[in-house]
């Protein structure tokens, strides 16, 4: 049996934050049913999954705020869900809230800075300072809750795009400068760092860097620890990549992809930051050219609507040319309430990865790509491949 | 060396035939490339495929017209393609329209027989009477035109849906009865019978029976003949088979899933009559239970709107629910020109299944699946496992 | 001072009303705003409208439960409004479904008669008798309330088209024949003569037949009372009236116009029933050729999609020829609340005839067309031009 | 009887001005009908209208290029129309080819710099120059196709925003700047001078200044000529203004209106440019506020997508508050060819304006104001009272 397991979110009192927990309360008291959960999926009911009932949440936050304030904004103002859902689960929210520790704020650049609350958050002189921090919230998170093990989720806001010169960085160096006041490294691989060196999985759900440096992939193998990122495909990425090798299994010649998208939650007031929003397209626009095997012409465009809060809708044109060079379209309208499509891939993110740190795995879990914009440890870009991915590895499981 | 291949089609001077027509002829000359043709893909580059300048195209029809006229309409009525396309290959149109032969009607409904010239189609007093006639035609087309093999490929207006009593009946029995002046066949099936019967492949690109039928299949298995079918997957169902697979993969709910549809061609026309349109509506809608494993509410409408001409727009909107039982929605708009779509597709069945006859396969060819909305010889409906099949056969081309 | 105004609607636990009742209750109370009253904006401000917390909801009904039930029913499932606000203005509610009487059913076709509760609703013997019974109720209503005038609302759900041969009978002939227990009079029109026999205002937010029959507009002339009507413009038809005018205004030539619309409330479960789905297309599709001048090919359609609660979501396509004869398209895609648009036209309807009643109008009345798909009394289908003359009738109040 | 009337268009190879004189030369032979022109309605049939035969085509232009090479570009890349129409007038586009005179830059910023021919156009030192150059052209023009009138047209590209101190001076010290070699002018301003200083009308179908000066207009004014812009309203701005009034007379509340418009042709990359986009980003955005009374989030973008040619694609996604405070949505989608859109508007303002001219009326005209997304002379926003206005002027030659 593997006792209570701990899931420690950077961003926790964020909207997908909320929503995980929201949905573990509610689930757990059969509130509500498991749906968008893969990991209650046929294929998957011999994988050795902890309960739902059994994780505790904890985890960091730059906003000085609880649980119960952040569903109840998504269940009013953005119609997420049944507001009287938070008042049936305000006891597991009240209880998590107080596993909040202030966040740290280190490089995240003027949009993040923004809207933190300045007297709430936390600052430190060094990197290696923060790391060091970091580690003490969650052992003592650890250690209060009779955690097993804890799971490192990064939910918070898009960062900035990193130096590139980091990249390449070796362990060795980057522990160095780590050690400097001036280190331009993202807070993001604070976390991931803080994470690994303790032994703990760490899943990176935005894009933001976090684990996706040599450096760290050297850590994450030294300490044989395993870690997984980047950026949650949720909604039109998703889209894109079952749609764009159907295109290609048919030789219909995409000449432009045109996306759309427009939402107004607090990721998208980060996003309105031209640099932050410019690590989001990246992440969303560049698995086109894998799946085509050419780069057609593309445009995607995330602008922040105030009114739509957590409900992001994005347009898709996509303009192909089929036979005897004859121009068509097709076009599509993505609802999507962009918490509510989040949360149950954490929820499950957390379940795979728990899963595969008791079985020893280590380094990028390349498997986990069908939960990625960017996925770490392949570049497999198709779902359905992906997805082929997720199923194999259950296979071990059934002959078991 | 294979030789020359004849393709005969029944519906020779529909926009799909034509289209056909236009792009061997165009593709052949260099005038435009092979885009939207699946067998000219990478994967397949090892299948030893007929060469596109070596099919010539003959067939039945029971409108009394050609080639060159029908292509003509398809460019100038309905901007298919560029109308001075059709005089740069007029003469290879003008001469495959010389080798297409009055067609039959029987039992084909109230909306086949109107648009049939009536002094141009040909009836006959049984079934078999019209079987032997078919054979005749195809026969003489093989030895006028010096062919190696003929592929029979049915293009013509669906049919109104036939007896269920049909079938179960065995082989014995259903010669028995094509004596009879008053048996209820569908004229698909006499198609597919006469192909058959000489041994050659049958594909049924349409939503009317064919060969799918037990004695059918047995006729097959006697003469040890391929044959393939149902209903040429271009659009909309296309997309259903390719996204249908990624909700289920997400664990989302499909509430409902509706699928209006509007197009302006002869095949609207044919449609636009209940008993027709049943038919088709009936393939285009059952593989959503295979996918899901359960059945949402669906609609599909197909409306005949005369402006549009051969392009076929289809609003789909999928209702499905999500985490905590939250409601979203996905709407997709194609607008695809009808023969356009068809046309590469029905080229392609023709150089697989040649492949196929070649290396003599016999039966239903289960691994064309991905081409078919409702394909005989597999329950297989998601389309990437459906072109999964197509790999897997090609594999063993590679190891040669 | 007007004092009281009570309003009668037939329909009375229906989604319209329970949203009319709420919606009054919960501005009265400052609960919510009076977005979407027409009556509210400038414009009108010197009209001597009634206030809104002077009006006294009652009514038939022929489903045996509440305002209460009504309204939760549609916040939670079709998450029209916000559940707590259905909590707050209970009290009111009760109140009012206290003033509420078992209907009456006369030739309401299968599908009315299908939703019917048989233990509740009533039947008598003759028209005749029906009316008499409905006067009956509604005096009752005026009497124990203290109401200074009553207006008499249908809001039920749409029946099968009538006769055609009632449209011409006069009001002489008419009489007689409602003491005939089978004249297939429809239910609609029965209510708008006891109203108007009474010399109650009548209004029918329907597609049923209602007053508009020569007979009644008799009846409603002779006994000097106002009425008005048909079918509620909310969503499709209000955006129709809007668009067509502007491509006439810009010489564009319509080819067609297709709309899709898909439900699920009460009036989709009535509207699945052919004879009743007739009446409304007709109501929705009539208006083009009046506004364009010429008839292009049009077609709607009005599907039950059980999932989509009371959100009416309408598709529509719009292909028209420009300049040089090239073919362009517009699409447009509503996703509206149906009792959410509709309940403020009809509190809007109840102030607006209630003004004209006090100031002696009789007859239909022309300048309310703006509200109505099928208005009486005028032939005016430009939304803009409808409006106009609702703007013009309100000037008189301006030089006061 | 009028004589031969003159058109002198900015941008005469262009898109615009290829498919007008397509267009009048396709229509006076009798080819095409005369669908989108409004001038040809039946509320118009008293006005004295130039025939279209009587137009005779010339203007400047900046690339080397001619009208035959224009079309077919047009109508063979863009599918904007049947490529053989272009062969049929090729006589009439070849003699208006020779018409044609080089443009002239000036402060027209780096991307029409990017377009321009750099061994074509004509450089000069000063405004006043220029100014002379061009009306030196424009008589030569006139005097040897013996012309009674001519109406000059500005069809180039956007040019980025003008200062704003140059928008209350007045006439006097704007023609002393006009001999500075740095005065920083637009170059449609100078055009505009240009006609307005020989008694020439002035229309203006872009975003740029042109006329829209203080200086200007009492240029005008001194003149007794008349002259309207801005910006041709031809597509999404259109239908801005015809659905924002109903949106308002039914007094729903806009949250958000967002616009993303795609297209790809020499309009679409000079508006790549960002400061030549701000130009018409404004022009398309301003309108809303008018209309509604407050100011709804708006977002407008523009991209340019070079698979589209000609065919602009807009998506409009309109978030409205309804009764209740409940959110819904509208959104459309336009696929307009550009050209074929604002070809029959500029044909329809010459020959309104040659009218006004004729009639004597000076300065800017503001009945108009339907053509124009930011008119000149009035601030009437509403596409119905814009229309209202055109019809209002028309009624005098009812009287007649």
């Amino acid at each position: 049996m593997s006792g209570r397991i701990g899931v420690w979110t950077i961003g926790a009192f964020g909207g997908v934050a909320a929503t995980v927990a929201v949905g573990l309360a509610a689930i757990s008291r059969g509130l509500v049913e498991s749906t968008a959960l893969v990991s209650v999926l046929p294929e998957f009911n011999k994988v050795p999954f902890v309960a739902l009932g059994d994780l505790v949440l904890g985890g960091h936050e730059i906003r000085d705020t609880t649980l119960v304030d952040a569903a109840r904004r998504l269940a009013i103002e953005s119609r997420a869900f049944d507001p009287r859902l938070v008042d049936q689960v305000s006891s597991e929210l009240t209880a998590w809230s107080k596993n909040v520790r202030p966040g740290f704020l280190w490089n995240s650049g003027r949009a993040i800075e923004g809207i933190a609350d300045q007297t709430f958050v936390r600052r430190l002189a060094t990197p290696r300072e923060i790391i060091d921090a970091i580690k003490a919230d969650v052992n003592e998170f650890a250690r209060r809750n009779n955690l097993s093990h804890v799971i490192v989720l990064n939910l918070a806001s898009t960062e900035p795009a990193c130096d590139a010169a980091l990249e390449r960085l070796d362990w060795v160096e980057f522990q160095r400068r780590l050690l400097n006041r001036d280190f331009a490294v993202p807070a993001s691989t604070l976390y991931a760092i803080a994470a690994l060196e303790d032994g703990h999985p760490s899943v990176n759900f935005t894009p933001s860097v976090g684990s996706n440096l040599d450096a760290i992939r050297e850590l994450a193998n030294l300490k044989g620890v395993c870690h997984v990122g980047r950026d949650g495909k949720t909604g039109e990425t998703f889209l894109k990549s079952v749609l764009a090798p159907a295109f290609a299994a048919r030789n219909l010649n995409i000449l432009s992809w045109v996306g759309h998208n427009i939402f107004g939650n607090m990721d998208g007031v980060i996003l309105d930051d031209p640099t932050n929003k410019a690590t989001k397209v990246k992440s969303k626009d560049s698995l086109l050219g894998n799946i085509l095997g050419y780069a057609p012409q593309t445009h995607t465009s995330i602008e922040y609507i105030a009114s739509l809060g957590d409900w992001k809708t994005a347009w898709d044109h996509i303009h192909f040319r089929g036979f005897l060079g004859t121009p068509m379209i097709m076009q599509f309208i993505w609802q999507g309430c962009d918490s509510i499509l989040a949360a149950p891939l954490v929820i499950d993110l957390v379940r795979f990865i728990e899963v595969a740190a008791k079985r020893g795995e280590a380094g990028e879990v390349a498997w986990l790509a069908s939960f990625f914009k960017s996925p770490q440890g392949t570049t497999e870009s198709e779902f359905a491949r992906q997805y082929a991915l997720l199923e194999n590895w259950a296979q071990q499981f059934e002959s078991a």
